[in-house]
């Protein structure tokens, strides 16, 4: 099965994933009466795994819910030297750059993997490695946070392959990249 | 006539509106054969006046073309000390922060304004002045530039209010600041 790295992600006007401080209620601001999974379990069908950096780690760790992944996930950390006992099979430690570490992924049989997280999904599309962007704009100017994109090396042209609008509020873009 | 202030501009995926030496070029990325507007001509129609910065001004300066606009156009600019003679009177050039800019428009006539270019957005969204947002993107991430947004003071939350899709490929999406 050929890879594929998808980006998949909740951002305000303009591109940030996350304010100053790791907010994320403003994610909700739309009230989402019809709980729409806004293309989140197709999104979880298509994987076979996850890729997600230290912070994406510890902030789910950090939800008061049981771990919600049914994928395999990979932690790009060099820090971390362990995950805690009940989903040590669910979670593989994982260090080096972009390519070993997809390199390592795919030998292991994930091929499509849902690349999560504001430092990752920078670092991989610095390389080059991102096959596409689905992005879901909330209706906020939040003004300061974490970043979606930051500078890069080179442009990369995408293909718009469908926009979405949920609610008549948010809107979801997918783009295929260019190659 | 209620004053408004309404932001109409193209922008790459990661929210550029030019590249690092003011390349406009990926703008016309798509193929435009159909000539559609994407909205331009009804804006020009609807606004009073448009309001830009030296650079913009400048920049349009610099194409080799007639004076492309009927409206009056505000530029705001503390060194400019005169304009081309051809465009004495399509021209005003104005200074102050944007609160008395503003003032001194409205008091001349003009309520309904286009506000353009970087600089001049950056600083409207600052003060809480922009009531519309008239985003089209350009299916590319342009990794480096001129950038739309800026931090701002605080959160701007808008609303939703259309987003129409041109050649399976230019995402346009029109909010409207809630107060």
């Amino acid at each position: 099965m050929k890879p594929k790295n998808i980006v998949f992600v909740g951002k305000s006007i303009d591109n940030y994933i996350a304010g100053k401080n790791g907010e994320l209620d403003w994610l909700d601001m739309i009230p989402n009466p019809d709980q729409l999974d806004m293309g989140y379990n197709n999104l979880m069908d298509e994987i076979d795994a996850i890729v997600m950096g230290r912070t994406s780690f510890k902030t789910v760790l950090g939800f008061d819910i049981e771990w919600p992944y049914k994928k395999q996930v990979f932690v790009l950390s060099r820090s971390l030297k362990t995950v805690p006992k009940n989903i040590e099979d669910k979670v593989t430690l994982i260090k080096g750059d972009e390519n070993e570490v997809l390199e390592t992924i795919h030998k292991k049989g994930f091929n499509k993997l849902y690349i999560d997280g504001g430092k990752v999904v920078q670092n991989f599309l610095k390389q080059d490695l991102i096959d596409e962007l689905r992005l879901t704009t909330i209706p906020i100017v939040l003004g300061d946070g974490i970043s979606l994109f930051e500078a890069l090396p080179k442009s990369l042209e995408f293909e718009h392959v469908k926009t979405e609008v949920f609610y008549n509020e948010i809107v979801q873009s997918c783009y295929k990249r260019k190659r």
